[in-house]
């Protein structure tokens, strides 16, 4: 428990038989952080998250990557350059899709501050902002989000951190739910090493007559018992940030990518038409030095024969880790008296 | 039902909310037939399963279609040209991993005898052939499918056809049991117009403890019951033909395509490393003439705002098609006395 | 000659076989506009150049768009949803790489503007902003570019506008060369019809050595000539918009961007590693309603087996719009006394 | 000059600006080897090309690889496996697009004679066949291609080999004249070491006008010189080879065999609607064990920054193995009496 939070495996829903790690969260991987900015005042219901691959000048020192889109009604920034090159070489910043731009110039600014030579003596720097649409709560049009708050965000990156309404999940909606940040992590045991995957995700997708957990169409026991409120149309989008210290390359960081689609799918989605399902995966495994000098390079791979384990591990977390991000999301009213309601006032249904 | 078997609605297992079409088949698509050769004497336990996609002159008058790769460890022949035009110009081959080359040889001869112009006035043709490996029951090695075993299965298409351990089934094992080809088929209605999405599957891989039936964990039942069975790798793989009346194009038809991987997920797969999990989709409403004489020709799409209740009806027909390929098929023991139970053994399990 | 500059067909130097439209430019396109915002203080050398698909509501209205991928080296924001959706629904923003925020966060402002509905009623919005790296001559860590800047380019959107260093050109290089905006077009008959195809390209790419003149290897005649100067690193990036009436659907729309790769070939570019080579197609030809009501919309597409002229027509007009971009780009000195020259102080090694 | 036959060089036209391996060859790549099995009898004119990548065991060790598809109007066999797992595991065929299947079979037959595992205690093989339409000059309906044939020519493989009209280029046609397989080399240095990049191509694409020799437009020159003879369509394909010993992952691999598309603009093609242009490339570097006892492996990578000779040493090398293909080969009369006329007859045009 990171935060004090009660999470979904608090409540004995159990995705999964792998082993999680010490915080079941993404910040199990070594070197990552996460920190949050929540604006949070009548109408502005939105926020800022940034994800810090590891603690070191990450310009200087990229680390592999991949991408992978499940379906792209989205304004993901950055992911031509991570998938020609294979490495991220910024922080990721979360925000709402109308501050792409400034969250986008907030990050170059924070990358200039860092490295006096982009743009003068070396090339320039590829910033990675994703976004989901929390308009249905948060006065979006607004652009409520500054560059301080990225600034702010960085700032804030911890071990710990909240999961739910927060950050950038402020104002996100999940199956017809109060969606947000959730997180989960999985241990995978190779001979005498344990690897850590860790799964962040910003939660904003989904009709809640789908929502499944661990099975269960616990959708269908809501829409049932609450009968009165109106069915709405399947619209938003799923942010998931894989992190591992497992060595991969940019082509099997891109197959672990893929797979939390499968961990997505069981949560009751179908990847919606209006849903930008963008993955961003890095390892914290292979540096790559910006000032390189040797020609050729030794890189570590994983031995693709063992690798189902991992696929394993990474459906299991997505699915565990939009599981984190409902139940730990507060009910939130936002603007016009839009509210989404909280899975904590239906939990009871299932574990009853 | 088809043909006398016992699916798995007849079991009281409903799979979403859609209605499924007359048959619940691939073949409730006008113009869509399906014929099997089966070969199963002693060590041989394989065959051929021809997919017919209309009932013209497919060369001349070729279909608007799509494929999607889940996961690529496979030998899938001809998808490089359908992304490239969008289109299929002959029936679709299913058959084990090794006998492509013959299958491929005998599409070829066939596609020349009822075209006189390929490869004299016009150009050549596009072979789709797909396959799984069947060689844990089947002598693989053997290569036992000839050119002929094609031709018959291409005679024998009808709109009713056998599910199970038949055709390019025979052989083949699915989440540790017996697996095959299976078919499902949902309806899409749209203002006064009833569409129909049909799925066709060969189902050939997962592992036992992970198989999921409607949300139940019946893997691990099956596994704590016969306890003594050893653990065996998750290998093989998935074919998945997709067909229906749908106006699309084929941009459009790749999304549909790839939400099959939805229904997959749920059964409990995780797009496991060895598996070829691949799609071919195509629609019956769009014909591209080989002769076209116009410039510019008019194509019916679909309105994408109204497209989730078809990404909902591919995700539903292909977790039932891959259920009914379970349910169908009969234990068979094969080579070297490998035996594969069927889920018709261990169904009582989860409906008692 | 749109406005008064010379351009490479004044100098007797005629690509390929096709004619060209009458401005030879992209607004050859019906409806299609550019807009020019030029930045040049001293050691600012940058700007803003706008491409308006059409002259009605792009939100409302879509085009059927596409984007192809030739290296990936670069930070364009959009193509994911172009990719999926197969549309465009904002002008196109071209400016400096690390003011992609700041063009980003202006044309969603303007967007909101012009729809009520964006992020109320309805879904958000996808900018499309593409960008080069100006460094070498331009204090690009200044982030000069603010947003009035887009909307003054926006404003100034024409049918007739500048080349060479001007908009976002201002302060690009292209083969050692001062490089920027270029434009050409090509005509394409059909029967009775005649289509036009535009390219408008921002050049920032290229060893002055390789620079390469319908075939003739100009760069080495100047690199022979200048001695003195130190050559420089394949560095830099080239953006290509493509513009035509042509109806053709995404998939095929594609397929166009694609040929833009040989008309950059065919000037001397083996497309480097540094190089953000991003392309951008649309046709005006389709247009796809935000409000669609009916289920089903026909759309008109190419037939395919006539598509060979439009294909050399993007080769020809792209291998022009460079040459174009080139040799109308005066000589400029930037940040640092860093100078490019300009093609038109050579031209005569070829041209006598 | 490897067999005696006067190539490209020979005539004093020098492409680029690198240094050639000693054979100006794929075969300058250490372990490489070529082998050909010719078909010419009255109208069959066809055959089969083998390429041996490495002579050990390729099943159990092998190569790292990827595929590129400049266009996709062809059939080639193998490349869903290639980017998935980023090796390939057996030689590379060539022959004509209706043998494909007949060489699927023969491989894969060689492959298990060579591997008694396969199919029994491991899984399948991915064979790769590439192809090209020889139907203008060859009786391609025959289907003259048998398995003795795919055997013979990985019998004859061997470090010196003929181009021209010989192996699966017997038929081919390219630019209007007599095509068929040609080979290039290139050497990179860095530091101490040299590496090479070899390229094979088999050409049968573009139209006579197009071709263009060296920045020379040839084609225009025989066009009219020989008048009388009619145009004709931009059909046919080219599949291209890539073998190099320079350490590269899939990624980096895929990046240099999207060069090759450089070097094939600029001999005049801008890649055809009818043309199948596939490239497969690999490394001699990586070697991927196939039963791979560790789970994390050490691979070597190239430092990107360094990449550039090598992109441009890929584009050199493709330019001239093409037009190796061309000079290279004999004047032909096939089937119907359709004739192609050789390079040979026509390079005195700028030769003098």
């Amino acid at each position: 428990m990171m935060k004090g939070q009660k999470r979904i495996r608090d409540y004995g829903i159990i995705i999964g038989k792998m082993d999680t790690g010490e915080k079941n969260a993404i910040t199990d991987v070594e070197g990552v952080k996460v920190g949050h900015v929540t604006l949070n005042d009548g109408a502005i219901k939105t926020g800022v998250t940034a994800i810090l691959p590891h603690e070191d000048n990450l310009f200087k020192e990229k680390l592999v990557a991949a991408s992978h889109v499940i379906n792209g009604f989205g304004k993901t920034a950055g992911t031509i350059q991570i998938e020609e090159l294979g490495t991220i070489e910024t922080p990721i910043i979360l925000t709402n899709t109308l501050s792409v731009g400034n969250a986008h110039a907030a990050l170059v600014q924070y990358m200039l501050r860092h490295n006096e030579d982009i743009g003068v003596s070396t090339g320039t720097v590829n910033p990675i902002v994703c976004e989901c649409n929390d308009g249905y709560l948060n006065d979006i049009r607004g652009m409520h989000v500054k560059k301080e708050h990225v600034f702010q965000a960085l700032e804030n990156t911890d071990k710990n951190f909240e999961e739910g309404a927060v950050g950038s999940g402020t104002g996100m909606s999940c199956y017809g739910l109060k969606g947000g940040i959730g997180t989960s992590s999985r241990l995978v045991k190779m001979g005498d090493e344990i690897f850590t995957i860790g799964i962040l995700v910003m939660s904003n997708f989904g009709t809640k007559e789908d929502l499944t957990i661990n099975g269960v169409k616990m959708g269908k026991m809501i829409v049932e018992k609450e009968k009165s409120r109106k069915p709405e149309e399947d619209k938003g989008s799923i942010i998931i940030i894989l992190a591992t210290d497992i060595p991969v390359t940019h082509r099997q960081l891109k197959r672990l990518c893929k797979r939390t689609a499968v961990g997505l799918s069981r949560t009751g989605s179908f990847w919606g038409n209006g849903s930008g399902d963008v993955v961003i995966g890095f390892t914290t495994a292979n540096r790559i030095k910006h000032y390189e000098k040797e020609a050729v390079v030794s890189i570590k791979a994983f031995n693709e024969n063992k690798i189902n384990d991992i696929f394993r591990g990474v459906s299991e977390a997505t699915e565990e880790a939009i599981l984190n991000s409902l139940i730990c999301a507060d009910t939130t009213r936002g603007r016009d008296d839009h509210i989404r309601y909280s899975l904590k006032e239906y939990i009871d249904l299932i574990t009853e």
